[in-house]
């Protein structure tokens, strides 16, 4: 079959004819229907982040299931399903909760999951090694429900764990209306009556969020302006949670200086900032984390919300051959939405 | 190999040669080192819970890997494991987030578990369907172990639940302090500050909770005296927890009628009494549920909880031999602590 | 000043001409903008329930602050607030957490509020005893605030406590889409994304249910039908919360009928009907309650969904001297939405 | 009456005769019995923190009420009672929840509460402005009690907040076993059934954390050593909770380095280290905060767990004209336990 391979830091995605594989016990093997093209795929294919090739790309995962292994059971041929993506032992206490992306032996597994070290969905087939990582999709689109897999888990992962923050009376900004923040939006507003701030340097991710329902859409070219700004809208208890999909320092300061005492600073994006906390900088009390992925519970309700409308992926397709083009189109931001390979 | 036989309702168990079981993928065969005694047996062994047998009896089982099916990973023969008990679909989000007690699928899956429906652990060998029900024991005894899976895993259940109440300054009460009840003095002793009343209508239980380190211990045969200290202990503020390990009318009038406003009512006894909910009594806000055993991950916190000595269960030995005249003394009141069969 | 006053037990109201109350040391007068005409009204009319008379009726209360007593600071003249009801001693743990309508010495307070024991709403002045029971309006009409600091802060409460249960693929089902029912589902809609199912007896009510975004509204009149159609739509799981705000034995036990395991039965109406909970029926695992009104900070996070245009209180005003009239027709359940009274 | 007053940054504090404080509408005077002498009096003598002088230091105060304002109701003159420290505005969502450690309004309040801008308890008599303020100490010795309300508040606030992450099979990590320190080992005995590491510098600082139930007690002069032995302990899951009550930037990079993925890092400590967060370092998930002092209703339960005798201070006395001299060895690091002062 035909596949989009990963073989070691620095050397570009190839596509190859690889054997189908087949499912030992346990198992289970998917037709793929699409598989997300995800920023991270950059930072694989750029910087040694101790990955091992060669392996299959592709962490953002839905299809068909096409033969089970021995013992699987709750499951039959033709399924549509999404892929759990970050791959545990399975066993500790943390994965047996369902938080596999914060599996306690992480460490030891020389994977983090399919398309991160084990082969993954950028091909016509993919192995999934337990039925416990499948979520079923019911009526959902699968090409538009892959992405759904990390672009929306992740920002949902984020969120809830601030939802007992986002009362009817507290204030949310999210910054970056990309990818993951258009989805953060969505979910705020899905999951909270909180006064919602959309924040970036672009003013047509600021429409988009404004179309989505953000209360108020702030330029962060003017970090001074955009600080006042939000002190205004949340008075003087300040923002009750700030996401951040962006990561940049100037983003991650912009969010330690607007973020209220007995809050949480949330910095998801990947862009190079650090928090510096020390005694009430940023202010006490508050929560600062740099969360990973998401659930694989949190996956199920995440497909529930796509299920129900409450939110909805922008998914711009390609052919699995174009992979190299796309990653490329990706890396120079020409991508509107997610960009989704079908094999 | 031998093992004591679930025939059907009204019908006393019997001892009978089976074939060994083995494991099919994904599962896992063990070697029972002590399988826990529970009056609950005896509503199976008298009552029509529609459970259809035959089925090889014992629901509180630890033992030692003897055999790995195909695909199971991460352990190895000769590891020293409890086996969870409430077996579920392993797939609805309940499951998945390890509370296959409450798993959403019961009522099709035609069984609760092993020795509820499905082979359970009295028998020298005993088949357990997936590797996730497996909690390893590290140094711990396997047949002290045994009841863990059921006499703690309970009690721990219905105690986390209402942790969040148990502020230091809260008041909770134990009725009946026997096989659950006195589990329950122990944990509650190692998990929260709150004043503990013991409560019981015999004076040698009395007796134990006190050396157990309950701050009060009370006679339930007055039911008006025990209700009136209860008052004066807990205050205006009415007992914050109650937890009933009896659950006949008397217990449950008892904890109804002492329980404060914005409290909790949790009858875990199955002694045939009824909670009557209207307004205000029990008082407003007070939170009324009769659970069932527990999670996967609870069990692993009762176990860790025994591996640093914070409760220890009471057992007595049998050989599996003596079943039946164990199930006897078992319904005469003669087994003091958990009666463990051995193979 | 014009007031209508409980007199006693069976006696209907009167309109009396009192003197104007002067706030002591801490307290505070209010000039009555509106006061909501709650059915608990006539309960407190017919029924002995321990209120001693006279009072001034009305505890759904919001104004302007005509007078400061000495002390009270932060509040000004003129301010518009609502006025939190179920007044606590305000030293126990309970109060000082904001929960005063579970004050711990309720029971030796002589009253539950303004309106209920003490001088309530239905006047031209109001004497508020603590400033820290006001929550200021900001730009809300104070007559169309009244009703929410009872039939909105009532369910809200009541939904707060569920929300950890209310994840997407969660159903709530709301029966009786009256006076609070309505607010209800309102405020589910802004709070989370779960299916919501509205149940009434009445078709007219439950076409406002499908025009407040109801996912699903079923007739009761025929509770097999309506307990088959929940049981369809929420699946094998069952309804994850059920909210009854009728209270008649027939709601409490389609609620009990058709509420999973691992849930919760909250019964707010006062019709009363009465819950019997013994092992699995409801279901193990759930936890039934009758919540009793809410705290101070959720009243201010109802206020902030009013604000924010999220919850919307249907209002018909009469004059004062109406009062008489208008309890004959909230009698005679001729009143749509919620009466209020302007002095 | 005697005080102990501050005046102006980098001047000594002075004892000073000033007149005895009476209680205005709502407030309180207590006759002082003790007031704990705080390291942060130093910085406040030392540094500008925004404090405007002159006033009586002490914010560690308990004693008996000795006049009642107008409109104090539920409190009578002699009774002995804690001072909650933190001053808020009384108003707010968050104060009005009892934080009034994160009071929205602080910043306008010119105060953060006696003995930090306004006057405080190191004099004969101290003015508390209102009656929320006040914890009714019981039985308690009021001089012992006096620290409870910084030395053990604040490291149970922290202790709370982490509570959830505290199951059986945690490991818990406290940094610096001194007045903070100790208090913090009592509480998690108290609190949870975690393992716990104590780690100093000092080693009579880890015979004294033996000998209050640390499991574990490990020099951190050696802080590869120390991180090893951590790890080893804690096993590849890591630390669950670290709290750092040195907060150097030896002890904050310790803390990050043995914490786990969704753990939780607190620094209490103001030694002047800075938490670097930047994805993985710490470790994803995991939770960073510098949380500030308590709540009233924390307080209440501090007090409470000290009644039942699970915590205990240790005081070592002075008359309050020795306070200069009591400073003096703070500063030379000569005091045992917790100095409080006699008026």
């Amino acid at each position: 079959m035909k596949a989009v391979r990963f073989i070691r830091t620095g050397r570009p995605a190839e596509i190859v004819d690889i054997p189908r594989p087949t499912p030992g016990p346990g198992q289970v093997v998917l037709k793929i229907a699409g598989a997300g093209v995800c920023h991270s795929d950059l930072h694989i294919l750029d910087e040694d982040l101790g990955l091992k090739g060669p392996f299959v790309l592709g962490h953002e995962n839905a299809g068909w299931i096409q033969a089970l292994g021995q013992g699987v059971e709750g499951w039959k041929e033709g399924d549509p399903v999404a892929v759990y993506g970050p791959w545990g032992c399975g066993r500790c206490r943390t994965c047996q909760s369902s938080a596999e992306n914060y599996c306690d032996n992480h460490a030891s597994l020389g994977t983090m999951g399919g398309g991160l070290g084990a082969d993954g969905g950028m091909a016509e087939y993919m192995l999934v090694p337990s039925a416990r990582q499948l979520v079923a999709l019911g009526g959902l689109d699968p090409v538009r429900a892959a992405p759904l897999s990390d672009a929306a888990l992740t920002p949902y992962h984020a969120i809830k764990q601030a939802l007992p923050l986002l009362t009817p009376e507290a204030t949310v900004v999210v910054i970056g209306i990309g990818g993951l923040g258009h989805m953060a939006v969505q979910l705020l507003k899905a999951l909270t009556p909180a006064t919602l701030i959309a924040a970036d340097n672009d003013p047509a991710k600021l429409d988009h969020a404004r179309q989505l329902g953000a209360s108020h859409a702030l330029d962060t070219r003017d970090g001074d302006a955009a600080a006042e700004a939000i002190g205004k809208i949340a008075g003087p208890r300040g923002a009750t949670v700030v996401l951040d999909f962006v990561g940049a320092q100037a983003t991650v300061d912009l969010g330690a200086r607007v973020v209220g005492r007995n809050s949480r600073l949330t910095v998801v994006g990947l862009g190079g900032g650090v928090v510096h906390y020390a005694a009430n900088r940023p202010p006490y009390g508050c929560q600062v984390t740099v969360p990973y992925w998401g659930s694989r519970t949190e996956l199920m309700e995440v497909i529930s919300l796509a299920q129900d409308g409450h939110i909805r992926t922008e998914v711009e397709t390609f052919p699995l051959e174009q992979a190299l083009d796309v990653y490329r189109r990706l890396r120079e931001g020409k991508i509107r939405g997610r960009a989704v390979l079908l094999p």
